[in-house]
């Protein structure tokens, strides 16, 4: 950590400083510039609100960490890439892992439907909402338990694994007898006491970025699953809130890159809450498998204009048979790949 | 509900258009422009995803929804203002309401010191966290319990009523034992089964707006309390995150004016963690009192450059009560009352 | 136009809104729903501000603009995709085009060791400042003529067309006797009268979106340019501003797919603007290319460590080769073409 | 400056960085911590984008700039607060000094009956756009020079001062025959090459804030504008762009503290275009002179509902002459004055 005093602080007060880092039993480290003094703190470790006292102490101008606040989720404790095994898929590794399904799980019918066609066009992992967070309480809020019981018959019958949301600690029990994956919304994604509880369960976990969520909180929200034992977390990137009205959210593509420059920690992106709108989703999707992205999450539905959730983004079946292979063409062209049955049509 | 229909979208489009709207039992209302055809959607109640569905269709270029999606929270059907008794403060009334105290309880003599500063200086209501929610798991997260049994300590010597953040549903019972208004905070404020769980708690409900909730969704939420038979419900602005490092969040004073054109609900302001940084708070604080705000929430510690969270952000007593008598000329200024004890010193 | 009426609007007050549609010549048709009374204001040309002035009456509610503000950008007017020739390159077309070359002209070596490095690796445009808007006015700032005689060297030699910007209407004849293309930067996206003189000069002129423009903001831009007469207008994604501190900008791929349905005009991004870190720039031009964009704009320079400005998002010979082969990979996948030359290195 | 290697970083990365230090003739101070080699870099002048080089080389994870890039504008070698004589008005004084006017100057008798209307009210200075930057072309562009003289014609009856915008350095000597103070767009903002010509004319200049703009590149805006030796420089806080629709900008009320403790110039705020609606106006202007504003322009019209530009948020003669003494009280209340005519009609 280094301290840098104002222009014109006073002896007394770097005093003050060197004197709090001491009772500390941290070191401290005076270096005096043309125009201020700097002090550097040596030793850890550093209580974690130490910048933030410091910042108000007089004649402080401002205080930069250097050490990173995360641990678990970055390189610098875990040189390998996280390699995550789901059933039979492979997530951080050379496949990029699509999830589809629908937003909601409505019926038995309309998943078991949703889940052959996505899983004949290559998708590994289903996704449904068997609990769903909604803005308004008056809107469908989800089956509950049967829609879960829903999941793991589409499970049996497909093969594919499935990933479905938990939104409070009380369901983790419940959730975690049927989901192979759970999934904290973006809307929990700072819910600490639930992502400390999802981190017990067990099973891997797969965080959505919240609405604004710099990449740092992200990764803290991750450590909070990790400090737990459990290493098996996904990151999925969904868009950020901004201005722009035009998409429902801003689809941050680069969070990708970051990410990977940052965490061993598989990252995923999801075009669908990002677009909004079911047009923007295949170039969304293309452009996170260009980027980089480990794998995708992609809402599906038999018939979007009557979805009880999330119709507007939704693809049908017939958009996301013709999406697959396109993706699989990007994927091969950025050196991964993104197995696809043999006899997709070619969109 | 207004459908915009695209230049040039086929009669067939439109005809789908109005057999879906029959089907619902709605009705609909053709008007044709120059350029477009306009549908009119009359009846009630829509579904609350109707807009979604039909932006999607065929042919739509744009749905404007009419109603709006609050209802309880707005001014519709309660031309009222809410006025809430706590103890013996009334909020949403004339008088300009403080709320003071620690970030965190930390200590009996840390919290009852500050307890004892806060009120002799006018402030109401004690604030003090007991359950803490850090962006990181490595950090102060609270006493739990105990810093509960310190809170009603200082109210039974003070006689201030208190207020206190729960995080989760599992501990509502617990902090309910306790407080005199639940808070629930900003990272929580669309966790929607804690705000389902507390609406049914019997007691008044703070929601701090979340670092990125437009007014709607922040409405939304205190709908979700209200929706419980819960009416007390008050809202607190503390800073929405933007691009502009210079202040922890960005304080949307607008956002004052703004609700209580929306809505009957009582806002107040936090200053503290809108600034971030202690020098801020009292031109913040002021602000929020002239722009109408009907309270004030205000971090106060005896010692901030030791705190164990936000000490930054926190006034001292001496700040604090160099404060008062400014905040209450202003209420004044502007038509309300802020009654502080007759021995202030003047700031 | 739609002007929804407050619930509770009195006869009154719609009979003043009826009022004053009629004096501006056009027609008002009510619908009455269960609520609220709706007015639609049928007729053209709408006064452009009518909406603000609607908005500001007694008991309106809120003012929905049906037709677009935008009109030569527009699909509505102009079915077929705009192509623009410059010298042989063709934009707009099935070709992916990239502009690649230094943030600035520094000197007559290094602008054409970088513009034979880029030429032969399959770039068709060189781009180079001569005139550089700089945030602090103690940075360098262009070379100026010299700068433009120097691209104009660099074209004589390796056959490439050139873009450069533009800052100021005076310098546009000079600027217009160099350059192939004017390019406007984000922070001059809004600067209507440079805008309109650019819009004269008879030449390409490419757009930056601004910091925080929205999308339609851009076309309104963009149509200052066409008013003049100049159909030849290209769009660029450079990144927006958010709250995200990872990169320079926040890239807004989405702006590719959006921008093509709104608007029949080529759109480019730049993915060294908005990454602000050389190690970023390849994920974000895959991704743009994969988001069907029609063109890139790079930077590159032959020793970005000591480039005068922007080195830190400067590629070096090496990574822009080893770059290209890569994104006409991902063209090919999404069906389009960027023809390499023969022998690039397969990076 | 301070350059943080990389965990991990070798020997040769540094001594490169030491190396590249020294041949600028510059001072490298090395410490080692327990994860990392920190290197100072000592002496002066800093090229300005060595930070941007540093940040680039391999080795180095973040460079740190010390020294901040505005110089003239902050109180390091300015330690008075500017104050700026126009006419018979002081800026930056104890007065809170009032801009109020037209946002266009529409006609003669609408510019005068304003001006008699507002200066009867307490203002001092009157407003009034004769080149209005508009989004789109087809918007009114104001009445150029005609404008002007109806802003003097207005000055020689009321002897108010007047400020009035320009927006592209050819029109800088006609609209300085006119004008008491050059008035700089928010769009404007970071148009370095208007700003410089502007500096040179000899008359005060207030910058708008550009929509996402940070405080310090405000300060750089203002940098460029007293590099040419005119001191007298305002800035005029007037909403940035967020994700929050219910306003037309988000009023960052906090930039008046924040720049007040970064530099001497005087601050003040606009809430009309903050706001962008006439019921919030009042509250918005309130909390901006409770903050500490120095000043404030605010748009008022005589029929705002038939105004060419921006009626939605001008305030009647009735409106303002009633927010006047709630502006005069909340002046009082925080230790400033805001003097009113004797017999202004208490709101």
């Amino acid at each position: 950590m280094i301290i840098v005093m104002q222009r014109g602080a006073t002896p007394t007060q770097i005093d003050n400083i060197v004197a709090r880092i001491k009772a500390l039993g941290l070191g401290a480290h005076l270096s005096s510039g043309e125009e201020r003094v700097i002090v550097g703190v040596v030793g850890a470790p550093l209580p974690p609100t130490l910048d933030d006292e410091f910042e108000s102490h007089d004649g402080v101008e401002r205080v930069v960490r250097i050490t990173k606040k995360y641990k678990l989720t970055g390189w610098d404790f875990h040189p390998q890439k996280t390699v995550i095994k789901v059933r039979d898929v492979t997530i951080g590794g050379d496949d990029v892992v699509v999830i589809a399904g629908p937003c909601s799980v409505e019926s038995e019918e309309q998943t078991l439907a949703t889940a052959r066609a996505v899983a004949a066009a290559g998708a590994k992992i289903l996704r449904g909402g068997a609990y769903k967070p909604r803005t308004s309480p008056y809107e469908f809020r989800g089956l509950g338990e049967r829609g879960l019981q829903i999941l793991a018959a589409a499970r049996e019958e497909t093969g594919m694994a499935i990933i479905t949301e938990v939104m409070t600690p009380a369901d983790i029990d419940l959730v975690g007898k049927y989901t192979d994956i759970f999934q904290i919304g973006a809307r929990n994604s700072q819910n600490y006491l639930l992502l400390e509880e999802v981190g017990k369960a067990g099973k891997p976990v797969m965080i959505k970025r919240g609405l604004s969520m710099m990449l740092e909180e992200w990764l803290l929200a991750a450590e909070y699953v990790m400090a737990q034992g459990n290493p098996d977390v996904i990151l999925c990137e969904r868009g950020i809130r901004t201005f722009e009205p035009s998409t429902r959210n801003t689809f941050d593509v680069s969070a990708v890159p970051v990410i990977q420059g940052m965490s061993h920690l598989p990252i995923f992106v999801d075009p669908s809450h990002a677009a909004g709108k079911r047009a923007l989703v295949g170039a969304l999707a293309l452009a996170g498998v260009a980027a980089g992205a480990d794998g995708l999450m992609i809402e599906v539905h038999p018939n979007p204009d009557q979805a009880l959730s999330d119709g507007a983004q939704s693809l049908t079946f017939a958009q996301f048979d013709a999406l697959m292979p396109r993706l699989a063409a990007v994927a091969n062209a950025v050196g991964r790949t993104l197995p696809i049955r043999e006899t997709a049509p070619v969109g």
